[in-house]
């Protein structure tokens, strides 16, 4: 288990390949995001705006896939406060193939709560054709590790 | 249909309601965000953290589901380029009801676009004892109305 201390800033932690199917695209919009450019793809809108895309939030929804596989599964993480700046470069199509990294650039243990501290991290998407399709700053909760807080 | 020109600061649209199951929290985990506080209400962490709860990325999603349902669906969006300053505020249980608002905080025709427009938008879910979940600044581009670019 990696704890809030196994981390540096500057590290930085490569993540795996997931690629969109049409039918991923629109079983995800149709649930959550039915608008239709996500949804249809003969629509006139997608056609104007280039084809079928993926919702946006189902883009970030693949990238938390995943950074968890890559490396949130075996860190001891408490939940998230929250993320910034999340951009949606370009449009993921169909058959797209993204993958990423996640750069680690603070970590503070907290006040209050020494037994814990906050991660936080750049990360970004890219395509098949090395084009950014996503980015966005991300903050976890980790615990510091156990053997810090005996005699706290 | 709703264009650029339609929308004014300080417009006000309210969601409808979402009831969370323990189902549907654990699908979306399982497909996108398999961490043990958001797939088994019996893991050791779960139980420190107070009880299942649905991912961050699941209460983002049921945001967009109930803006495009409130306003967006029958509004001229060309895709969105993102959003800033998600906060998961509280967690979200099985069982928790969520609805929320979207105020317009800006409107902003494009220069080298002049056919269409940036609207940004503060957005906030709460749960069924009115405590704040989520809030996140959103943009979307959205087209001008027609008629005001027929000469340009």
């Amino acid at each position: 288990m990696r704890y809030l201390e196994d981390f540096k800033v500057g590290q930085r932690f490569i993540l795996g390949e997931y690629t969109f199917t049409e039918h991923e695209i629109v079983k995800f919009a149709s649930q959550f995001d039915p608008q239709p450019f996500h949804l249809f793809a003969d629509h006139p809108k997608t056609i104007e705006l280039g084809g079928l895309m993926a919702s946006g939030w189902h883009t970030t929804a693949i990238f938390m896939r995943l950074a968890v596989a890559s490396y949130m599964e075996d860190s001891a993480i408490l939940t998230s406060p929250g993320v910034n700046n999340v951009q949606w470069i370009r449009p993921v199509r169909p058959k797209d193939t993204v993958s990423g990294e996640v750069n680690v650039t603070g970590i503070r243990l907290s006040k209050s709560k020494p037994d814990r501290g906050v991660l936080t991290s750049e990360a970004r998407l890219w395509n098949q054709k090395k084009d950014d399709v996503l980015s966005l700053e991300t903050k976890v909760f980790l615990r510091a590790h156990p053997s810090q807080n005996v005699t706290s």
